[in-house]
């Protein structure tokens, strides 16, 4: 296949991979694809770690590494207890539904300990970004994306000056302007279909939007899309390649836990919801007793962004341990409907680019008639 | 072009206008597409008028009529001052806030005639249904669209038997085999970015959904289409046609109130909403103080239907006499954002066929490489 994107990365198939998974990273750049891993939540120790691993194993082909560049986020890496940080209302809510459902507490020493931990992760402030980037520069990543946010000027400019790719998602057409405008070379353009946190404008409008307000900047298109069809639609509606995420968590190398994976193969693509509950902003995640009670009338207001995410650690982790799929919600999107079974990625990415072959030679009868 | 839907009606281009407009359905049947007159909101006396004067002006082409099946409406018609039987609370607070914003109220006797004649209109009973049906009928419909609910054995039957076909709109899989097992012909998926009354699936994920669900029954793409990309997206998706709405109401042809074009020129794709306040089910609709009001944390819970309905026609009313276009809103998709300047409905139709054929060019060059 030959869009600007293939020619940029000079990959096969315009087709990325976002994932929070190493292993989902090297197997789609290796499949002819471009593995991206989601690094925001890392550390940056974690982050080294997981690079040097992607480096040993990926023959040498590209990948890139996503992170957030937001000048909001509150500082919270201070906090001796970041659950006493957290107001009681909210926190006693959810954990107190639980409990009344049967759902087993944690032990509370388990619970401050790994608090601590959990928060760290969460505190997406200028400082970090700039860390974890550092740790990316110093691995032959070819792809630095902005998952949220504008990255400051230098940041852009290193990745300029070492002949690498800055990309950023967007949610909105003005929002991929003001990224071309700070020098972004490829903009991810995510529609309300896509899992996790996501704007208001479905792929089908958002994308042909995007496309003529930065054009020639190239759009990957993201939300909704997971087999061959959806992937002809994108570059239909002008985007030089796709950007997937939630079809890659029921893959064979995805390290979602068993549990969660059933949880994953039943869900129907309305089950992917919009929910407050999971981070604070709308993000669209699995439909369960955790995302409707955060919909509920009688529940408290959500937290902001990041004190939601590290309340809702507490609640996962119980569900984890309780093997109660019932409360279990994950960041997917609509796509999640087409994932019912365990695949290799390479099988995935071979069934889509087979979709894509017989779409396209459908679309030409459609013409020849 | 050909395919099943070009087949079925033997028309030249598979695009479906939805419109309450007969100027709008006779432009499109004669411009090689295929009009659909909505049909829900009138009496039998009307649509008579409407169906007469189509079928002197459509020189033979084909076309179709659509309403609603719904068993359960409430059967308002009989009520003596329609406006009695709303809630004060509801009543109050919209007209309470459009005088306060220094909206003009209407003259009292008016109300009250026009809330009778209006109302009448919102009554969707089985027999009023079938009335509307029994005109249909009486003209050289091709095709009869269920916009809500199952259609009874009969009606199916009786369309059947006039070697007709029968249609209805759909917002899931389920739904759509439900309506096959009815025994209906054509299904129209609608994704959530839809004008009107619309679900949470975003089109990207449900036409493919739908078009595997109900194979070989073909489907007719609706929900985010006003353009050629988007019909290439829409084919390449699995869909034999597409059903737009949105994409006529700024068209030359359209009825539409210069003041209601203006707001429509003007809206971008995120202002198209989804709000409780203009029926009382979720309904994508235009932003303004209207919307905004009804999804205020103060407001009281939009009425069920039909009361919503009958209560929002006074402060529809109130802002078009007052030329208030800060309180208009006009129920429309995503597409909006697209519409910003009169066209024939021809010119349009050209437009979106000229890109079409632009789209499935590029695709090929794609795979060339």
């Amino acid at each position: 296949m030959k869009t600007a994107i293939t020619e940029m990365f000079a990959i096969e198939a315009p087709v990325f991979a976002f994932s929070h998974c190493r292993d989902v990273v090297v197997a789609t750049s290796k499949a002819g694809g471009f593995g991206v891993l989601g690094a925001a939540w890392m550390t940056p120790e974690h982050l080294e770690q997981e690079l040097k691993w992607i480096d040993d194993h990926i023959d040498g082909k590209p990948y890139g590494v996503d992170m957030v560049f937001t000048s909001t986020a509150s500082d919270i890496s201070g906090s001796k207890n970041p659950r006493e940080i957290l107001p009681r209302e909210q926190v006693d809510y959810i954990n107190g539904l639980m409990t009344r459902d049967g759902v087993p507490e944690l032990p509370q020493e388990e619970v401050d300990g790994w608090y601590q931990d959990y928060a760290a992760n969460l505190s997406f402030t200028q400082p970090e970004s700039e860390a974890l980037f550092e740790v990316a520069m110093r691995h032959p990543v070819r792809f630095v994306v902005s998952a949220l946010g504008i990255a400051p000027p230098h940041v852009i400019q290193r990745v300029h000056d070492a002949g690498l790719k800055f990309g950023a998602l967007v949610g909105s057409a003005r929002q991929a302007q003001k990224q071309v405008e700070a020098g972004v070379d490829v903009i991810v353009a995510q529609g309300t279909e896509a899992g996790g946190h996501t704007g208001d404008v479905a792929s089908m409008v958002l994308w042909p939007e995007v496309v003529d307000a930065v054009a020639p900047v190239p759009v990957l298109a993201a939300g909704g899309i997971g087999r061959g069809r959806q992937m002809a639609a994108a570059l239909a509606l002008g985007a030089e390649g796709i950007w997937c995420g939630t079809i890659w968590l029921g893959t064979v190398e995805s390290e979602l836990a068993p549990d969660m994976r059933d949880v994953l193969y039943a869900a129907r693509s309305a089950d992917a919801v919009i929910t407050y509950g999971y981070t604070g902003k709308p993000c669209r995640a699995l439909r369960s007793k955790f995302t409707e009670a955060w919909a509920a009338q009688e529940a408290p207001e959500p937290l902001k962004v990041p004190y939601q995410s590290i309340l809702s650690g507490e609640p996962f982790r119980r569900a984890e341990r309780a093997h109660r799929k019932d409360w279990m919600t994950y960041a997917a999107g609509q796509v999640v409907g087409q994932v019912n079974e365990p695949k290799t990625v390479k099988q995935v990415m071979y069934d889509m680019l087979n979709e894509y072959l017989e779409t396209t030679e459908k679309l030409n009868t459609i013409l020849e008639a």
